[in-house]
């Protein structure tokens, strides 16, 4: 793999995009600053650690859906991506490509724009780091922190499906949550339901109550998948009722603090990993 | 090391800043959008390829120091930085600690805000990939495609040093050349004078000439070593004279295409390996 072939032919796989003032190959890219406030994340997956076996384009897609989910979550559009890519120094032109079209394929898919890179070799395993920038489109985002006593919980899709290398980030869901105007608070579902509830609730200052009877679960997921699986990627936001549609209601916030699952008290548990989400 | 314990330790840390409306620990960051055009840059360092014995500090250093230069060599300023870092599995909290401060120093240096990021660990050797968003403070980014058939060739500083764990970036300096306006087109010189004098050539459809003995040298640097060395993190740029304090005139951009040094045609030699600059 020749690390100057790569960038060429990533670079001539960019396509023209009027948001891009100056495109990659400057010292930086330039764009039109979004809307309103500037949002900022950043995400890496490292092979051993965040998958295994997976194909080039599934951790292409990985990579770019991890903070894509994150904008999901605060009911916002992201514009602009970065991707870092480390790679074996055996990896095969075919397989640093794949990597590439993985990311770029579910860019696109959102109306998101590659602007820039870094490609290096590593002697360890392969890692990709994608940065993304985005605007909230004139509306406020959706915090983990404004969750009232009262507010109905509510969960997009369903639990417990292991798809942590084909999710679909829930844009479109999270934009149409926050012009709903009805949605108080909201978090990703990517370390577990009832890990991500605790930290939405915590940021809150309130507890939540749930009925497991009303947790959307994948076909075959047992009840302690779906609470505590983790990478199911689907948004888990308090709001009031009702109206909501395409989304499974599964319990309520109270006042106080801890979660409560069919009356009684539960743990928190599920994965715990991450700095800055 | 304990993710968790590191990633609460650099919350700590992080000190309020009117211009962060939303700080990490939610989905993502939220800023109040730069002035004018956006700019966006990433870099990534690893261990063994981009270093070897360096302390924790230094490699901190360098993965701030490099998007840092590349906001340098437009002219513009960097804002706001998101941090991921890859951590071999025996890292000790006093290592990781190192690494984030030695990114936070150079960044607070420059007014640059760490607002997110990401701590995995990994197998494989340690990595830190930067990402920087800025903005031009009202000015035009300077690109590397504006030198004209007359434009002299400066270069700020001393060629030739092997810096690489403990440059400066030449910030102020770049946003000071914006500002005088006679700045035509500028880079960073990261993989040699030569290369990269042919990049910033080839991007604005001319050639050039350098003079042997005007290129300032760094003490005991050879000239080879400040024609080809590499990560001097200097800034080269070409410009209408005169007036151009704490810069060396070395040379000057001419019609047609190619480098000459002293008369004779030279090869643009050095380092070449990224994507995105």
């Amino acid at each position: 793999m020749s690390e100057l072939a790569l960038i060429s032919w990533i670079r001539r796989r960019l396509r023209p995009d009027p948001r891009v003032l100056v495109d990659s190959g400057d010292d930086a890219a330039v764009v039109r600053a979004p809307r309103g406030a500037l949002l900022l994340k950043t995400d890496t997956v490292v092979e051993g650690t965040h998958f295994r076996r997976a194909s080039a384009r599934q951790i292409g897609h990985k990579a770019m859906g991890k903070p894509l989910s994150d904008f999901a979550a605060m009911g916002c559009r992201p514009c602009f991506a970065l991707a870092a890519v480390g790679l074996p120094t055996a990896t095969s032109m075919a397989r640093a490509r794949g990597v590439f079209l993985g990311m770029e394929a579910l860019a696109r898919r959102f109306g998101v724009r590659i602007v820039g890179g870094d490609v290096v070799v590593t002697r360890g395993p392969l890692f990709v780091t994608v940065s993304v920038a985005g605007d909230s489109g004139g509306r406020r985002p959706i915090l983990r922190s404004g969750a009232r006593p009262g507010d109905s919980i509510f969960v997009t899709g369903r639990l417990g499906e292991r798809k942590h290398l084909r999710f679909v980030p829930r844009i479109r869901e999270g934009l149409a949550l926050n012009r709903s105007g009805r949605v108080h608070a909201m978090i990703d579902v990517t370390d577990g339901l009832l890990r991500d509830l605790g930290h939405l609730c915590r940021e809150s200052g309130v507890g939540a109550e749930l009925e497991s009877a009303a947790i959307p679960r994948a076909p075959g997921a047992s009840l302690e998948r779906a609470l505590s699986g983790g990478e199911d990627f689907e948004l888990l936001f308090a709001a009031r009722d009702p109206g909501l549609r395409g989304a499974t209601r599964i319990g309520r916030i109270v006042r106080g603090s801890g979660l409560r699952l069919d009356g009684r008290p539960v743990a928190e548990r599920g994965y715990e990993h991450r700095f800055g989400r």
